[in-house]
This record gives structure tokens, C-alpha cells and sequence, in this order.
């Protein structure tokens, strides 16, 4: 039996995925079609959504699960009758939150991923360019500047969690990659000693690094066992010897590895 | 009167901030002191979490609201006895889907942003560097594999949303700048030429171009309100002449705009 899981909003559609996906993999067994219905914020449309959902519904011969966060009355209402289970974040949690703060709410549509304020987007965009432009060891003159320099092998995860630390937190992330020319006396790099207050290291599996970098070059020397087993072995004795905080990224999502370093850190993010 | 808002988590703590979020971003008036706490994963972490909410209502001499995606149920039955309103989401939403599939769920920890397989993740980092090695016109010869290439001015929002496309839905994002050579005969570039069914055009008001420009290079030519003017009517002139689709992305978040993009181009996420 197929289900289908839709993700209604009147704006990006992204509060209704997390609450979704986090609702859903609950359910590990049941496999979901998801679909987002994004920028619902006419009756016209609301009705457009409730036909969609009507026929998956005699399509799987299933009810549809509805995760919606549309605010405005009139097309909740709408959205209501449809043949599927809707689960609706406002109505549940926007009545006690009234009544504890005392106030009616806005009712405002597309709120919550909108841009709040021009300095936000600043920071954001700032932080951005920062990890790009101190991306892989690229440049280290900036250092005193970043919030965190993550350090690791290469392929160990350092570039997309830079990028997400910008992106979700509007931290100023650099990161630098330990080679083999750091691994002979596990000194640390003359650019790193003067912000090693600043340095996470970043682990992972040799036979995952193995698996990762066959992926870019399969046979190499570089994907061998035995360099993915003499890089992390080293790596992991010059986080011990400078004190360096590190984690084992493995079995991480970024999301994940970010929060973790966040809390590790005990960063104050740029960005709420 | 201050309020303080939780998130509580036995993971990330990002599906629990997206939901507080937006839920709060209603209550517009009111300024909330925001504090995360992930990986609650033990009596004794919830316990610690209680005395911080319960502080928290002491010192702000009012309740403060806690979002909580907690699934273990003693866990939750000890935030629920704290001085807060709590907002558990599992509570309310939990018992209608596990009736409707007919089954018990996992109540597993931590679920939501874990890494699900390896396949995911791969997914991810590969589109993540295809956005770097494709980022700013830098490359342009896989614009083959590319699912969209973004153009517009320099600093029109085209990289961050490159990014975010690539971590959040995996999708595979060149971009490209258009720049005063593209501009005198409205043409499109060669390299672009062959791909035009993949372009996605974004543009900016003048005003908004030269207070983000101003930022960077003060009182630059590339500054300047004519510059920014002369870029933005030749940009729109030559989205205008080849059919182009394009979107103003002044006043939008890079969710916003990147969702928008998903939409208007009907793009397939890679990653769900």
C-alpha cells in the first residue's frame, strides 16, 4: 500500500517538511510519496491543494497525511475538509500560546522563512563568503576573524559543514586540511598554533575515508587502505598531542556534526 | 517583561526551533530570549533541563514557552512537569497518525536529522561541490550535469542560494554572473547557450544592489547608483529577450528564493 505525505504552507513549505519528516520517521516501515505544496495563500489555491490530496487519496486507496502550517482561517477551513488526516500546527499550538502570552497572534502568512531584516540576510551572506573564501586551507590570513577553523583529512566532511555553519548559524567557519606533511613529526601547522582556541578536529572511519574517496578515485594510492589508515591514525594522535576537541563524524549527518561542534564550542551563533 | 523560548531535543534541536520559530514569528510584538538544547537523551539531561526552564521562569518572572520534540516517554514526562508551557509535538501529533497507519511507532531518538544511509549523504556532498567547483562562472564545461544555472549581477544572491540548493534538496547548482561584456548587445553568452532550458535569471532592485555593493567597496564605480541601474535594466532586458524566467529577489530570504526556484522550474530534489 502506497501512502502520500503532503507538506502544505503559505511559504516556503519548510516548517511543514521538518515537522513531517520528523513525524514520519517515526514510522520507518511505511514508505511516503512527499509531496510540497508551497505558497498556498489564496482560496483558489487552498481548493487547487484539497483536489490534490482528494485524488491521491483514490489513487493509493489510502488516506493522505497532511502536515500543514497554513495560518489563515478561511483556507484552513478549506483544507479541513479534504479527504486526507490533517495534522495542522497552528491549530494546536497557536491557542495556548495566546492564551500563556496574553496577545492574539498576527495571523500573518509566510512568516517564518521570510527575510526578517536586511542585516540578517547580511551576516548570512557574509558568512557565506567567508567559508568559501577560507575554504580547504585556501587562505589563512583571516583567522582572526573566524569563529571556528575545523581541521580533518581531506574528504572528511570539513567544506559542507563549514558551509552549513554559515548558512543555518551565520558563523564565520574556516576550514584547513592536515596532509601528510603534518603527519611526519604531528606538529601542528605554523598558521594554526596562534588560533588554536579556534580548532575542531573532525574525524571518521578509515574504511568509510576509504569508501568516500573511491568514490572521486577509485585505485589510488590516496584511496589506498593503507593511506586512509595512516591518515587518521596520525590525525588522531595530533589531536591528542596539541589537546585539539574532535569528534568522530562517521555515522553523522551535517546537521548533525554542526550542532555538535556548536554545543562542543560553545559558539554563540551570529545568526537566531 | 522578558520571556525566554526552549527548544528541546533529543537530536539536532533543528526540527524544534523551525517549529518555535515559526510559531513565535506570529507573536511579532514580543522579544524572546531563544536557548537550544539538544541531545536530551537521559533522565538526568532532562532533569538539568527542567532547572534551566525553571530558572529561566524565576528570573523572567514569567512562564517560558518550551518546544519539545522529546520521544522517549520519561523524558517527556519530566519536561512536562516543569514551570513552562510546554509545546511537545510528539504529544499532539503522534497519537492521530500512529491510529490513522494502524501501527505503533519506533519512538527512536534522534531520528529526525541523522543520517539515513550513506547514499543520502553522498548525494549531498557531491552536489555541494559541484556548486563550489561551478560557483561564479568558474567552470563551465559540466554545465551538462548541472539541474539549474542561476545568473544575475554580482552579488544578486547567486551563490548562497547555489548553496542551499545543493545541501537542503541535493540538487546539482552552477552559477554564472553576467557582467558589462554580456550587457552591450544583449546577448547570452556562448557558454550558456546550449543550456538555456536550465537557466533561472535572478534580479534585484538598484537601490538594494548598491547598499550590498556599498558594504563590500565603498564609493566603488561598481558602487555607484548608475552602475548598479545600467546592470540591473540590461540584466532584465536580456532575461526579457532570450525568455528567460527570472524573479526579483530584493526582499526574499535564500529559502524563499530557492524554494521559489524548485517550484518555477519544477525541479526534482535529489534528496527528500
Amino acid at each position: 500500500m502506497k501512502r502520500t505525505a503532503f507538506y502544505v504552507s503559505d511559504g516556503t513549505g519548510i516548517t511543514a517538511e521538518t515537522l513531517g519528516h520528523s513525524m514520519l520517521s517515526q514510522f520507518g516501515g511505511i514508505k511516503f510519496d512527499q509531496v510540497t505544496l508551497p505558497y498556498v495563500i489564496s482560496n483558489e489555491t487552498t481548493h487547487d491543494v484539497v483536489q490534490k490530496i482528494n485524488r491521491a487519496a483514490e489513487q493509493d486507496g489510502a488516506t493522505p497525511i497532511v502536515f500543514s502550517t497554513l495560518v489563515n482561517d478561511e483556507h484552513r477551513e478549506i483544507l479541513a475538509r479534504c479527504n486526507g488526516l490533517v495534522l495542522d500546527m497552528f491549530a494546536v499550538f497557536l491557542g495556548p500560546l495566546e492564551q500563556e502570552l496574553g496577545v492574539r497572534s498576527s495571523h500573518t502568512v509566510g512568516q517564518s522563512h521570510s527575510i526578517r531584516d536586511h542585516e540578517a540576510y547580511r551576516i548570512r551572506i557574509d558568512a557565506v563568503h567567508f567559508a568559501l573564501d577560507n575554504d580547504d586551507g585556501a587562505r589563512t590570513r583571516h583567522y582572526d576573524q573566524a569563529d571556528v577553523i575545523l581541521i580533518g583529512v581531506s574528504r572528511s566532511g570539513k567544506t559542507p559543514t563549514s558551509l552549513y555553519l554559515a548558512l543555518q548559524f551565520g558563523l564565520y567557519t574556516a576550514n584547513y586540511p592536515l596532509t601528510e606533511d603534518d603527519f611526519d613529526d604531528l606538529r601542528l601547522p605554523d598558521c594554526l598554533v596562534p588560533h588554536k582556541d579556534k580548532l575542531f578536529g573532525l574525524t571518521i572511519n578509515p574504511d568509510r575515508l576509504m569508501a568516500i574517496r573511491n568514490e572521486r578515485k577509485a585505485g589510488s594510492r590516496y584511496a589506498s587502505p593503507r593511506q586512509c589508515e595512516m591518515e587518521v591514525r596520525a590525525l588522531e594522535a595530533i589531536y591528542n598531542k596539541h589537546s585539539i576537541p574532535f569528534m568522530d563524524a562517521t555515522d553523522m549527518s551535517i546537521e548533525e556534526i554542526s550542532t555538535r561542534i556548536l554545543a562542543a564550542k560553545g559558539l554563540k551563533r551570529r545568526l537566531q
